[in-house]
């Protein structure tokens, strides 16, 4: 069996939405095909995955270097042993080839959504539900029947006013989620904690509610958020400053006593654990939210779980940046802490199969063969004329 | 004034080098043109930079994002306060508009590259080198005539015998140089210090003498590699592991004596910041080897200086990487400890001036408006066409 071809196409996001920090109206993402020879019900079989959401585009990059290089390489050095499959690690071992050292970021967005495309694939192949096949592989066979799914929510927008953001939090809760998360940092200080105490109104109580600072504090800002929301003990607080300020998150570590959570924009295992080590993280409190299709891909993220394991974190601890099935499955494969909802957000690109339920702040699973985008209308439209 | 179009285009290294860690035969870089509406001697001032080598090249994010962002932007926003020349802290911060914090590789190099090439605009369209601008904004205008410049070479190709090995580095000093690196990490220990012997033999004694190991090592070999280098007491033991992996250079710094270096493969100013934080780098001692064109540009790089003098880390610790006219006119205007050179290794994209003059271990600079390209006559040729 053999890769036949490997296909990419760059997909604007169209999306208005802004957080403290920057806007989407540029947004794009990469989604990728991989074609196999491996026939089924007189198909090819296609491996699929895209980008996540936040960083562009990376198709130049599959396209001179990663995609010749898996094409290039003779078909029986990427699958494994049992000759009936594509192997993973081999195939990524390929598209690292002349790459060097550092300078992760530049090339772990389109390595890892290969990857992860390579990953639909051999669980289609093997015709399991990818989130079996990790569950198998990574986590002795333990399989959830769902999954815990929080919403990130709460952005700023035009004329919002706090109604509509409460509007906005009981439409969650009505939908069965039962932990909501909502922007800070896009207003002074005053104004973001008035809309946070009238969310909190909506949701009950703060371990009901995480906020989310998209990086955009410097030190002083930071501990003044920091202070200002202690009280509340919320579930946690995301991104409160620079993700690589390693220095400023062991400091907010020190003073700020309810969970911190980080890791969307670390792209390497070393990256995060640098985080563990210098940045003050608290292992079994605090919260990693790696994005494995942006951060080389599944087994890479297996090493980075390995890693932290060794350094006493539990796998409850991460909750996978995303708000996709590719994040869900491996929530759900890994047995993370849970996974992220982006409703009605990022259009094709937000979201789990059109047929899953939420209920009491889970969401279930479906029996498809490979992560499940054929269980997504609109988004496997995209995928399947890519690989037409 | 305006800027009126830029270009960019990808040119493949065609190099057959190869270091401990991997081989350049599919080594691309992007180099740009700047093309200003400003007239000298009947032609429009091109400003040109390259992204130097040993990262891909990078034009499709400048395609996507940055050459259209800044080409949007209002002409009388990227102007100087005096309205006769560019300011290229503006054109930087159009350039950062909807980018995400962190996930610096993926951009950096493309916008350090533009930034560059802004910079050899606003130094011709000045009528002075760039040496001289950089010396006047940030260094209060001290000036060298010539700068330390060491060779970066030693490198590992099929069929070389130690005499060969000798044979360069003794070209290297008949050709006036005085300090030389050659790599290491591509053969087994034993035989890496039978190399290094036989080039001491002809550099003379350890402070002519660094060596480069390209992030090679994992933990037990780079220590075994420090204990097998101490005795040498070279000029610096350069990138004995993972960039990223602070712990293990503290480690290092506390067991071994002599200067260690690194940089090349860090790209945020928050990166050198981690570094001398936590990977124990010793000021006044090691050397930081940031490659400004690869690291969001000049603008940033003086940020970097001006963090690290903070930290009590002189100017003079500071080789830029790259081998090129650019690192050179960083390393005269800042007044850094000195440059890098790759004679005879990176066809047009190493080198300097062709009338440039190498005695005594320093090499001199030119008068030439901007940073001098035009006295490269191969490389220049690219450019000329480029800006056509």
């Amino acid at each position: 069996m053999r890769i036949v071809n490997i296909r990419e196409t760059a997909i604007p996001l169209k999306s208005k939405l802004a957080n403290s920090s920057f806007d989407f109206t540029e947004m794009t993402t990469s989604v990728v095909a991989v074609i196999t020879d491996v026939m089924q019900d007189g198909k090819q079989v296609s491996g699929f995955a895209f980008n996540s959401t936040g960083r562009y585009a990376c198709g130049a990059q599959m396209r001179a270097r990663f995609i010749p290089r898996i094409l290039a390489a003779d078909p029986a050095t990427l699958i494994d042993t049992s000759g009936a499959n594509l192997d993973p690690a081999k195939i990524f071992a390929q598209m690292m080839r002349r790459e060097k050292a550092g300078g992760h970021s530049e090339r772990s967005i389109a390595i890892g959504t290969i990857e992860v495309a390579v990953w639909d694939a051999v669980a289609k192949i093997a015709g399991k539900p990818l989130h079996r096949v990790l569950a198998e592989r990574f986590n002795s066979g333990k399989l959830p029947d769902k999954v815990s799914c929080y919403v990130g929510g709460g952005w700023y927008w035009p004329g919002q006013t706090i109604k509509d953001l409460q509007d906005e939090m009981r439409r969650h809760l009505d939908a069965g989620y039962t932990l909501v998360k909502m922007k800070v940092g896009g207003l002074p200080l005053d104004d973001d904690v008035r809309r946070l105490e009238a969310v909190l109104k909506v949701v009950g109580s703060g371990d009901r509610l995480a906020v989310d600072a998209n990086c955009k504090f410097a030190r002083a800002e930071a501990l003044a958020y920091a202070k200002a929301l202690s009280p509340f003990k919320l579930r946690w607080f995301e991104e409160p400053c620079d993700p690589l300020d390693f220095a400023l998150l062991a400091e907010l570590a020190s003073v700020y006593e309810p969970p911190l959570a980080t890791g969307e924009n670390l792209y390497s295992t070393q990256d995060v654990e640098n985080l563990v080590r210098f940045g003050g993280f608290r292992a079994g409190r605090d919260i990693i939210q790696i994005d494995p299709p942006q951060a080389y891909g599944i087994g890479q993220y297996a090493r980075t779980i390995d890693m932290l394991a060794a350094n006493a974190w539990p796998r409850t601890s991460l909750f996978p940046h995303g708000g996709n099935q590719m994040s869900l499955s491996i929530a759900a494969g890994f047995g993370l802490g849970g996974a992220e909802s982006y409703p009605g957000v990022f259009g094709d690109f937000g979201g789990f199969a059109d047929d899953a339920r939420i209920e009491n702040g889970t969401i279930t699973l479906s029996d498809r063969p490979g992560i499940g985008f054929e269980g997504q209308a609109g988004l496997y439209k995209i995928m399947r004329e890519l690989a037409a």
